[in-house]
């Protein structure tokens, strides 16, 4: 069963919206209060491309949170578990957020900017009020803004190609996280080599969105050598590859988590103060109560898009957040978080339905 | 054009949402990262239902912010430009709330349960976050989180006899934006007389979300004999009845406005404590820089599902952020703010085209 999607003025269009209906765009999602392209009409192709190819992502919905000001480093650091001290101009960090109570709360990449100018590339929670709320009680000097960025993401073993083509062989140099200033045709963006997949690629920062159509239209023309075709973040790489999805794995005000069930673990740094430290540092040195897990689910079970419990001898021990078919593996995959000790007998109930399933490592490919 | 939803983890079904399926909900909007029904296949129809007859809502999405413990009271008073200090337990109140700097984060209605515990009933912005944040860095004893509960809506002319059918002849001596704790065959609730639009009628706060179902059925059921079907909130209705919409007609990250542009001077009270005083104590002897204002658009523009500019003499005077067309009027009809002076001389412009446009009060009916 399929819906139509409501489209009205309470959701944003993101800039490229018009070329991604030129392109056939066939669903929508909502992030970051904005439409998300979801799919083209061709889910296996477009899945194909990526892991085969090469994709274009209107991916607009990544919304930057920027802090700029002599406080914004300060700021930055409070906000996360993560130690940012070490980072350099042009340099983004995966940087977990927790509220006051070790919570996630969101898992964007800080990009540093300059030293007194950081952008949050934020995941589906409205973190501009959040780091807004925090700035201004903590009196610090910074301003938080969402300056109107689009990202359009460059996703496949191809991309590096498609990307030289259209700014040249140096962006090959590029590493991973790292990003610089390009201008192309007079079009300002941040070119970063990153992306929510592990296909490899990039993510142009298009910083004025005036020329979406015209940055799209060159990164369509640019990639035709290529087989580029439109896509969108592809829920099933995203499982086989392990990627978190926040708001689907885990949401503060649904089904909340820690970092360390997260497996982020490793990037809690008890030596400075940020917020939830007080609620973090005695969980440190204990096992997590749960444990994030991948799932290999046997049996057919239908995906319903929505959580699921995870079971064992009629209790539920856990739950997966997103079930897909992977056809790379043949198979059921999940991700989810288990129970801490528990690691057989496991079902995946959906409905009335228990399918049997058993534990995998993550990433499955 | 019409295009799919996504239906993924990413976006919370609602408790209601195989009940909507049944009675044949075809587009959904997101809301809160929920799904939020728009419409059933028939949206003349069920325009018809709430102006004349009766209509229930899932609006699950409408999620409720609870703020618990000895200094509840005090994180509500400091949220809010409002006045709450006279406020009795089972009464509610519309409360805008700001940012540090004046502008409106969101439109809720303030529920006061209990002298140390409230609710507010959320516009689609994450204030869990933001109520959280100020409540702990202001040290505050007060427990911020989001309740389970899932308010159905029953509105129209009927609506009353709807839920006196259901509850009680009682519930018709019920003021406005009062409510009041009952059970349905056991399924807990509390009724309000509230609800988004200006045709009358209540809401169902549905506490216990597991009896969702059943709760949905009983509606249903008492609703029969007079016509009840299902609905949803009605942009034609609320731009007729001048209703505010956030996320609309103002979002801070993209459209901001503050209390007195959006008319709600009246509720600012200066002699209290709140976030955002300092930067609207300035203001409030001032004339707004624009004002909310109602157009009727003359030729037949299409309705773009974005907002888009008011125009005077070339240039840019402000914007509409929705245009309906109302059959009850015979014409096309907006919301929008417009720069304070400007009177006439108006056109919205919908891409190339100018359509002449005149001012109009609010509400229009």
């Amino acid at each position: 069963m399929t819906y139509e999607i409501a489209v009205g003025p309470n959701v944003r269009k993101s800039p490229y919206f018009d070329a991604t209906v030129e392109d056939g765009v066939r669903a929508f999602a909502v992030y970051n209060h904005m439409f998300l392209p979801a799919h083209y009409g061709d889910p296996d192709g477009e899945y194909d491309r990526l892991i085969e190819g090469v994709a274009m992502w209107d991916v607009a919905v990544q919304r930057q949170v920027q802090l700029e000001g002599p406080d914004a480093a300060r700021l930055a650091q409070v906000l996360t578990p993560r130690d940012i001290a070490g980072m350099e101009p042009g340099q983004g960090r995966y940087v977990p957020l927790c509220d006051h109570d070790g919570w996630l709360i969101n898992d964007p990449v800080l990009l540093k900017l300059a030293d007194d100018r950081f952008w949050l590339s934020i995941a589906d929670s409205d973190i501009g009020l959040w780091a807004t709320a925090i700035g201004r009680e903590r009196g610090l000097d910074v301003r938080v803004s969402e300056p109107d960025v689009a990202p359009l993401a460059v996703q496949g073993p191809k991309a590096e190609d498609v990307v030289a083509a259209l700014l040249g062989e140096a962006v090959r140099e590029i590493r991973p996280f790292r990003f610089e200033p390009r201008e192309l045709d007079g079009i300002p963006l941040l070119l970063a080599r990153s992306g929510w997949s592990k296909q490899g690629g990039f993510e142009l920062y298009l910083t004025d969105t005036r020329r979406a159509l015209a940055l799209w239209a060159r990164v369509r023309e640019a990639g035709q050598p290529f087989g580029i075709g439109p896509g969108a973040p592809n829920d099933v790489e995203r499982i086989e590859s392990g990627l978190i999805s926040y708001g689907a794995d885990m949401r503060r005000q649904t089904h909340p988590a820690t970092p360390y069930e997260m497996g982020f673990g490793g990037m809690v740094d008890l030596g400075h103060d940020f917020i939830g430290r007080d609620a973090l540092a005695p969980l440190a040195d204990q096992t997590p109560p749960r444990r994030r897990v991948g799932v290999v689910v046997e049996g057919d079970p239908p995906t319903p898009g929505h959580p699921v419990p995870l079971e064992r001898d009629g209790a539920e021990v856990g739950f997966v957040s997103e079930l897909v078919y992977s056809k790379r593996l043949g198979r059921t995959i999940a991700v989810g978080l288990l129970q801490s000790g528990v690691e057989d007998g496991l079902s995946v109930r959906v409905g009335e339905t228990l399918y049997p399933a058993h534990l995998h490592e993550v990433p499955f490919l």
